[in-house]
């Protein structure tokens, strides 16, 4: 593999003008407006972008209450983006010819009907893919969502958007991590790059590697025809940043589906998948899995070995996290004599296991409340040296008892730099999660989630050991 | 095999004393009460018990301002059920004698320490179990959370729970699902068999077998060692109600937790799944998947063939449901050329591919709102014959769109009698979601879990032709 190269300072420049444009032109913006209209100068502002916004519409005097200009050339200022969101795409080419005319170097073009349509889209993707480096501009999409940037209210999405401020930065090859098929609330900065006629995986993850505002990097995955460069790049970001992908187009029938989708011409999704591993990425089997993993790398530090302790507020729950750890190759810990000394006085005289910890038990043979010999257990596994990391499975139903142990942990993973992953399930009980989550702690929805968050935390540690 | 045995009538009758019993003697009963205590005389009163409830305990006048007797024999009545809470497992055979001698025919031993426990409690669980079939008397534990009836507001769990009057019926071998680290909010009737001394998995499947407000029967199994008899009985079960069954304990290390947690004696594995398998029993590889295959049979046809149409408002998201149909060993369904014919005018004159339904472009090119668009498609792939069932991705950020959808889609599944999986993910949407499902459809959280559903819906209907 050749040394891996430096981002290229101008390359970088450019990604900055989408990521964090001080001023937007829409080309092409629709006159309609309300909720039907996927009006994105409407959007922009209902997404509260603070930067300037010009729309361009040469049958408009205004769109959305902005003064609308006939052409670009007419918008008083050298804009840093551009989004052509027309959904004629023969009227594409000439929009983009007036943006380069006007000196905007940062086009995005929502645009569809190109590779991702027929013959002559493909086509047409070429025509403007040359025009775009003939003049040293850089194009996403078409076919693109666009950019998502919380940290200035900046959504070029015609849906509306959840944003918050994470240190996540997102970049898919779909308008799917831009939609509310997510269960997550949460997305940080985002790149759609469509059918990724220009921009495409090596550009955005170098804007995430120069970005301090990014601490993890989550990828959608169909094909990329760029194998080596984004090996290449991957590979480096990975070893400064975690990067969890979810690789999708993986059956012959999933690759046609994402031919028509984003004209993409996946190498074979073995292949990818094998280069995605060896970068030190984490891989997602699914969307649900990608979140946890976000999740995980946010807010739990590392872990730096496979020995789990389960602390269980039900034996049931216990024996599927034994399940689980096998089925994810980790081990379920031994205990140290330390520690097995702290936990006796609290087991029935008949309790000989106490690894999975079983609550029900020992609360009711202590006399202690189920937060207190929850923490006993739990401060107990964290100090110990033959633990890397715990789960946790314990409801919501004590919500109370619950907060207890959500208002010790994270002085416990700050002290011993150990996570703990924690199992809990909520029908109605959204907010009683998110009082949880408040805390800086990952809940997962379910056993085995909860356990391959933590196998995938210590896979990239030690992919950073063996860097 | 041998010729299915019909349920011993007298077997059923004594269940029937567990599941609808006209009144409960807690012998042992705490005089504590409030959140800690754990006490299931004022917990019974707060699942609105309509029965009669006589706390027995020597210490006490009253118990959560319930007159309490000093032993069994002085209750004025002979009950129905007795529940023994006591902690302290050497004080059970005394309790069951004076149940016996009262004549009470079902009791249910919540106390833990027995076969969970050391060899003395073994010993001791099998004394009890001996007391217990000498005197012709049903037993349901020890080590077990007893049963739950919402029709009668009834639930023996020391802790709250949610109940709704759903068709469903849990047998499980763990207070797990009693509890509340499940996503569903819901349970319907419950029998939880903690150790299974005496009650097993044969007579409580009998019970749901005749029970008519059973419709679909979902069990978690760690282990048993009745395997001829259960397989018996669920082969023939399965035959009139779907059965979902959750097997867990599958590694040598997940066996051992299983022995500390209920004392089973597991048979393998692979035998145990083989057995579910041949019964037609839809298999779960976790709590969420075991939910989701609830709400799939309580809610959806079957689906009788294995050709799947998609519907998705990202184009992104139809390709994980090609990959998911894929990876299901379900197929993508070829439209005939009459849903060809209606989907047409649609499309956008580069678009080639009308499967998987992309919404987007369809419903900027027809000018149509998104859910006309999708109820074009979803009508008329409903009425294809070259398609079994549906899934449709569909987000809920434009949730009265969804409930336009929502409205149309159970006359459609009367109809054609064919089913549709809606992928929806929601964060702090669950309210959007409850809209949804209120419809009497099932929504899950992600497509592959979509699509599964889907698959299990087929696998049952094949079982059945077969059978």
């Amino acid at each position: 593999m050749s040394e891996p190269q430096p981002a290229m300072p101008d390359s970088l420049a450019q990604m900055k003008l989408f990521m964090e444009p001080r001023s937007i032109a829409v080309v092409g913006a629709t006159r309609q407006s309300g909720p039907d209209s996927f009006n994105i100068v409407e959007r922009l502002g209902s997404h509260g972008y603070r930067g300037r916004v010009y729309p361009v519409n040469p049958r408009a005097d205004s769109i959305a209450g902005i003064k609308a200009y006939p052409d670009v050339a007419s918008v008083p200022e050298k804009v840093d983006l551009a989004v052509i969101p027309v959904w004629e795409r023969s009227a594409v080419p000439a929009l983009i010819e007036q943006c380069i005319h006007a000196g905007i170097r940062a086009i995005v073009v929502v645009t569809q009907g190109f590779a991702d349509g027929d013959a002559e889209g493909r086509q047409l993707q070429d025509r403007i893919s040359r025009m775009a480096q003939d003049a040293g501009v850089r194009l996403l999409g078409p076919n693109s969502l666009g950019v998502a940037n919380p940290y200035l209210g900046l959504n070029t999405s015609f849906v509306p958007h959840r944003m918050e401020k994470i240190p996540l930065g997102v970049i898919c090859q779909s308008g799917l991590f831009f939609s509310h098929l997510r269960s997550m609330p949460i997305l940080g900065k985002g790149i759609d790059l469509g059918n990724g006629c220009d921009v495409h995986f090596a550009e955005a993850l170098e804007y995430y590697e120069n970005d301090p505002q990014t601490r993890v990097i989550l990828l959608h995955v169909e094909g990329t025809n760029e194998g080596r460069r984004f090996a290449e790049v991957a590979g480096r970001v990975s070893r400064k940043k975690p990067i969890v992908a979810l690789k999708s187009a993986r059956s012959k029938e999933g690759v046609a589906a994402a031919q028509s989708h984003t004209g993409s011409l996946s190498s074979k999704d073995e292949v990818v998948r094998a280069a995605l591993r060896q970068c030190g990425i984490a891989q997602a089997e699914n969307i649900e899995e990608l979140e946890d993993l976000a999740k995980a790398f946010l807010r739990l530090p590392l872990m730096k070995g496979r020995r789990v302790a389960i602390v269980s507020m039900s034996g049931g729950a216990g024996v599927m996290l034994v399940d689980a750890c096998g089925e994810q190759g980790l081990k379920v810990a031994e205990p140290s004599p330390e520690t097995r000394d702290k936990l006796r006085p609290l087991l029935p005289p008949w309790m000989h296991g106490m690894h999975p910890l079983d609550l029900w038990p020992i609360t009711a043979h202590s006399g202690l409340s189920l937060s207190e010999t929850a923490l006993i257990g739990l401060r107990a596994f964290m100090a110990d040296p033959n633990v890397d990391g715990v789960v946790l499975a314990f409801g919501t139903v004590f919500i109370e008892e619950a907060l207890r142990i959500a208002d010790a942990l994270p002085a416990l993973m700050e002290t011993y730099r150990k996570p703990v992953s924690w199992w809990t399930a909520t029908g109605a009980d959204g907010e009683r999660e998110a009082a949880i989550e408040k805390r800086g702690l990952a809940v997962f929805h379910g056993g085995e989630r909860a356990v391959r968050a933590l196998r995938k935390l210590a896979d990239y540690w030690e992919f950073l050991q063996a860097c």
